[in-house]
């Protein structure tokens, strides 16, 4: 399905003033973005986390950690710099929430834009500049404004706020790199993953993964992958609401507002497309304490769009980085026919950056609809 | 992944009253709908159309015929008789929108519920009955209250005039079955899709997968399928915002919030996954008379969350229908272990049904993302 | 400070398509209305109201009533018929809400609109449709369309329902004309209220107002009052939240979006501003019982924007009606300058119908508060 | 009316964990204020700003140090030091705004709270203190939270910005002190407005409110006032929305927001509830070139709730300080009746404080609404 792009009529978009809208997510536990990757700062203000949280910088930086490339020996990963530092400066009193809005600001360091002046005049493909700048009239050249992957450094600080009350709820939320590279892991084992470069729970996969990765670097190549994620411990029955806020429709706008992913799914998800009805249904049953047990989980833990009590699963596709050194056919700014090479230092496969990423999102969206079924309540 | 279900720890959530929230979708051009399935009534009230809309209940009866079961001949579908028959209350003066908000009403006919009382004791495997249980302490044995396939009936009434608004742009939308009960479509064309009851693309595809169907009904059984989508004609370059409300996150919300869809899919979606950057990227280039071209299309229209002005294209995944005569294993609402056999007249494969419901969410997506980017003007 | 209309400026606004925004008021027990006074409907949708609810339609019906002009023997309102009958048409089962969305029809029965023809060019002074014309570049010559008084209707029967809830929990909302055509109440006896046309506390001055309005009426001219309200029995100290939602805040978006008010203050309001601290705070003690109590109301139960437990109380300022049948100086569509003499029938004073929709609005923002306390606990 | 607290009932709202909502004002030009006064930081991101508008930290700088107290020879105001310096992290490239969210930082500089310690276990009467403890089952002894003055801050820094975005329109937010302590401005010179410490257009008027102010202060009492405001130039005609969001409903929200205001009228207010029709409407006519004339105005500039291009005018109650050093009845957090004299350095008049946090309020409901006219059309 090769796709002819209508251009004329995009014109009436073509006026000076625009605004970036849709930088807050969330109902009761609503969170709000802001800052360019090459600005002074970014940050995040949450408003309607409870008061009593126990919360200090630690709970957060951990999870900034995480998310942060260029740790030695990672070859998935662009080895600049970001030493993401995280400070809150609102609605923590004691080390305890307040119930105020928590502010928590992320301080840039390294401003220099440089590596990007060579590609400035060329869209490149599968990248989100020709879209931008089609959308708002010019290029933020320095490194995509509100676009830029540094952006996801405020939600994984919110979602670090929203695990830390998950926890406290008995409610645990772990992803994974599940393949990446071509690559699949066989095993599952949790305590591998935060053990290497790739996050992923297979320790003999992931070193196969780095090997293929290090290989398509040489060739100015990049990979794509797969992402998976479990929700577990106590999570209730009854999260989601049953029109248009159910927990697999929160869930999937959370997880697409990730740059490089391209669609999810949910249990088996698309294998269910082949199932019969017979094959597709979890069966319900009764343990020896008396639980309720499913006999298998193609639901991924949702049922009618709402929590079933058993683990909650899903799947996410993530694109190959589309910043590539191989010579690419492309267009100029001034719509004439182009060749691209981007040069400067690009991660090769964003599973692993994605990881911490799908966590906070998923974090977020588990949090709020806790709070609304409280709020429910009277 | 056998999935344990943590049931202590929900009781949290069995207190008398609740509210069934969510029930509005969009930002400018807002939707919210009421209705019960077997109330007297059930409709949409749409609040941010623009003046100036021709607009008359025709327009919307066309979209509600086109989800309506039971045509004959049809055995994908159960013959149950659903005259849904829209009257706009408000917002259309002299065949015109005026600005004010739209209600369109669909009065319920037959409200008789008698077909559900032999399974209004135990949990259909698959079916949301238990997890609506477990979050509001009651079963409507009547037919699903919010949760019924009929509520999407006030969807498509919205999505009618969010489609009629976006054909004043030349923007239509455009949603088939491509694969049901193991049988894909090997042709496309679009003058097909409403002229068999599959709503299949591939007239002798359509056929097959009738059979199949047939078969399973006399099993017991169902089917699940895929169902795909096309946004074409004048797309402009620039719909979505690039933060948390990226055209794809908004559609997979739109999308995933329908009842059976499993997962979704952009473009290339999971296959890009194992592509290499220099395979999944779409060449940019020009046309003879100037116009930008994509070389393909994995991108599916959507570069960075933002439309690129390509063919916007999405898949998505329903699974079988839940409600099947065979045997299967169960629990009662005492938390016994059972066995039930779902009788009644039900839908085999939900794909032609769901096929409306794509177009109208996504068309209401689109509608406000337009309305949006006009919106940042100054 | 005579005032100067800036017309050439305004030009930016006259383009032909325009919503009708801003229908939806509420947070958690959140309204959205629709319908013109000459369309076939109008009504309400209530998102969030709580299941289990005991409510039918003569709840509703009771409160529609007392906002009926014509009764007879009341020179105060306009003696047209509107035999406003509520429908309930979803989130009510068996007498009961079920937490789904309750949708409120209200049909239009004499959409006659001879009566405004001999006025549909020229401006009315001290009414809107001078303002509407300049923001939407045409008028609704049929009466009103979305400004008019009917749409209130809707207001108080979504208020009949939050009223039925603040009832369930020992909390009551009453409204009065404390003073019309320049006659105020002496006493106040809370029985009488509802007794007679003019909906006043004490039955003489009720009297007295009606004798002056039935002397305005045949001069052909119009007259103002003030409207007062209580709410009281068992309201918690801790309804408002502190910043933008402080109780005041919402009380006092909510009744001026009545139209012909023109201010509100609350407890001593506007004769604080002469007032010293020492006479303004007031005393806290505590009763024989252990009780606690306030020595006076000055801050009319409200500190800080939040509740503080004492009876809530605040002031309306209403102006005459801007109809009247008196010569007046204006200009017309074509902008020239005319006279104007309003025929037709029309209120006098519209205290006594500002009365329940003081109620209503009244009732909406104390609900919606209350189950926002409600949905802050964990 | 002397008022009884029902305190038994508010029983249910002594739970634990709580949040502080309403933190977000605005529609399409929406701020979120986050700080404690006794916090590291306080300030305020706006979402929605529109890209191109010239914008530094001067601009923000000049309205918060209207609004700082403590200038040499101001007696109304407290001596305290607070230099409120504001830092632009995002939103700002070059000096222009870019469309992104703005956030704005304010830093606490002095944090001691010693001067509170001797107040906290008893409640200030007029004070917030007691419904907050009421609410939050907690007292912020440190000086309150998110209800002190302080948090104005943020929103005199978001309404700097909103002022030069309509500032550009040709639009002027203009407040002054009309009244303190009983003494009324006579004439009107609005370049004395910033000339003296009281924020009054009348010089003489302004000297005599001081004299008053500081003989309350010698006597431990304080004194309340009126604030008035003018909303001026190029003003369209056509801003508000018809139903729940009329401009005069937004202006109320936003002004009755700030703390100490217990009123608010339009245009002739309280005075139009004495008169009659004839008197209150505003006669329409033409100028010598064509200008349409409203006579007079009090209507203060809407009808309807919609802007009709006059000047718009209200006026707003300010009750006195409640903290005073003069010895109260009151309560302590025991319950036990107890006498109270507040110490400390506190304002006696709020007017001149208030006048630019009024201005700020009323520039964001402007700028929020000239943005939604901008939206609707197509």
């Amino acid at each position: 399905m090769p796709g002819k792009l209508y251009y004329p009529q995009c014109t009436v978009f073509i006026v000076k003033g625009k605004t970036v809208s849709g930088n807050t997510f969330g109902n009761i536990f609503r969170i709000t973005t802001f800052g360019e990757s090459h600005g002074p700062a970014l940050g995040v203000i949450i408003d309607g986390c409870p008061a009593g949280l126990l919360l200090d910088e630690n709970v957060i930086q951990k999870e900034l950690d995480r998310r942060r490339p260029g740790e030695p020996g990672n070859p998935a990963a662009t080895p600049r710099f970001e030493p993401d530092k995280a400070e809150i400066l609102s609605g923590v009193f004691n080390g305890t929430t307040t119930g105020t809005p928590i502010a928590i600001l992320i301080k840039n360091t390294s401003q220099h834009s440089k590596d990007y002046t060579d590609i400035s005049e060329k869209f490149r493909p599968g990248h989100a500049d020709f879209s931008y700048f089609e959308k708002y009239g010019l290029r933020d050249y320095r490194g995509g404004g509100r676009s830029s992957g540094r952006e996801t450094a405020a939600r994984v600080a919110a979602g670090a706020v929203a695990k830390a009350f998950l926890r406290e709820k008995g409610i645990f939320i772990k992803a994974w790199t599940e393949e990446a590279a071509g690559i699949k892991c066989g095993t599952y084992d949790e305590s591998e993953i935060d053990n290497n470069s790739m996050k992923a729970p297979d320790k003999e996969a992931a070193g196969r993964m780095l090997e293929s990765i290090d290989k398509l670097r040489m060739d100015g190549d990049s990979a794509g992958g797969i992402v998976a994620a479990r929700i577990h411990g106590k999570i209730p029955a009854g999260l989601g609401e049953p029109v248009f806020d159910k927990l697999d429709a929160l869930l999937g706008q959370a997880v697409l507002s990730i740059g490089a992913v391209k669609g999810i799914e949910f249990g088996a998800g698309f294998e269910t497309a082949r199932m019969k009805g017979s094959e597709s249904n979890d069966p319900l049953s009764t343990g020896s304490e008396g639980e309720i047990l499913f006999g298998k989980n193609n639901a991924g833990g949702i049922l009618g769009g709402i929590s079933s009590g058993a683990e909650i699963r899903f799947r996410v596709a993530v694109k190959p980085v589309p910043s590539i050194r191989k010579v690419q056919k492309t267009i100029n700014t001034a719509k004439k026919e182009a060749e691209i090479a981007v040069h400067g230092r690009h991660d090769v496969c964003l599973c692993p950056r994605i990881v911490p990423v799908v966590e906070a999102m998923a974090a977020l969206v588990i949090t709020d609809l806790y709070l609304r079924n409280l709020a429910s309540r009277i």
